[in-house]
């Protein structure tokens, strides 16, 4: 009896994650032109690195996986830095099995096709310069179609610009992910790099759209669905 | 006699450039590809805060331009905060007239030809996309050459990763500036983004190389470099 109640009290409502193991990506990726000159993005890694520390918070055992930030890791959580959109991938795939992950890092949809290992000069190509890119893994699409390795739950985000919604509905669709987190980072929003965020879950159910509030928030509600969608660990 | 020694005091050793005006670039540009990417270099601004701070110190009257970094500004200098070269190039303009310029900046060469309004999506392009760039406005250049309003000395910078000396020498003549400070950012020696720094110094009468030392001590013998150069205020 005194062992069960330290069980329920480990597994208990206020740890409901006992037990499982996630994976959270965060931040952008940088994608090198040559040894000093790389393509980046505006994700500052709050909202990841808050979702990361929301389920540590809950009793998950999480990996986070993320692109250069100026953000210290989340404590309780064990942090993999990465750079490039090639290596984020490696990183989660070294991570899985896991009960659930979400993709919340802005990853590099292209990438330099030929990276160079020296400084490219001005010049060597007239006044113009064409750079040719190739398409990044998508991370999101692999882990959602990952096999028998498959993360029970997968979480993607959109980030959009426009039409918010249609576009992650599509984005759901498309890559085969289970809920998305669609957040509209039009610069008039101040999302990227700011401390609120105003998102819509988007699962098999439908579209409920949260009220704006801080990435903290966000963090803590999209933790407490995942553990209600998961139940307790076996 | 009192107010003999005050001057004296004011302007002597301690601050020979009581009176002198300065700007100093430092930092990245970021160049916009869409409203979330951007182009970026691995500058961290480290060096050209460093020169900003050791002028001030001796007395300049300093305006720092400083592209996107995560340093605070230096104190006792006036910081312009700006993105792109563009924007550069038009906070350096509206700082002019300046006894002396230190371009410290890590200024990208290219920006992009047609940035889009909106986010780029995949698969618009098929896997490839070629992505056109142009060349920027070069500021050093553009400062060494401004007729009457031209700074008294202009000192550029040389990021080079192989033949270090000899590509900044050439640097020296295209860009029309009177000294170069020259350094080695090839990935081994951990310049970019680290606290040390080794530089050759390039002049009309020729080629200094320093021992390796701080970022700081670099910066300051550069200052007493430029105080020797400038003499007095008149």
């Amino acid at each position: 009896a005194i062992l069960e109640a330290i069980e329920r009290a480990l597994t208990g409502p206020d740890q409901p994650l006992k037990g499982r193991r996630a994976l959270v990506t965060s931040g952008p990726t940088h994608e090198p032109i040559d040894p000093v000159r790389y393509i980046a993005n505006r994700s500052s890694g709050k909202q990841g690195h808050a979702i990361a520390a929301a389920l540590a918070a809950l009793g998950a055992e999480v990996t986070l996986v993320t692109g250069p930030v100026t953000l210290p890791d989340p404590p309780g959580v064990r942090a993999m830095h990465v750079e490039s959109a090639r290596d984020m991938l490696a990183a989660c795939r070294e991570t899985l099995p896991v009960d659930v992950v979400v993709c919340a890092a802005a990853v590099a949809d292209w990438r330099v096709a030929d990276a160079a290992d020296q400084k490219l000069k001005k010049g060597s190509g007239g006044d113009a310069l064409a750079l040719s890119l190739t398409e990044n893994p998508d991370i999101l699409a692999t882990l959602s179609q990952a096999g028998e390795g498959r993360p029970g739950l997968v979480v993607g985000f959109a980030a959009e610009t426009e039409q918010v919604v249609e576009h992650a509905r599509a984005k759901r669709d498309r890559k085969g992910c289970d809920w998305i987190l669609a957040n509209d980072v039009s610069a008039a929003t101040g999302t990227f790099g700011g401390d609120a965020n105003t998102v819509h879950l988007i699962t098999a159910d439908g579209v409920e759209s949260w009220p704006a509030q801080s990435k903290a928030e966000v963090g803590r509600g999209l933790a407490a669905r995942i553990a209600d969608a998961l139940g307790p660990a076996a």
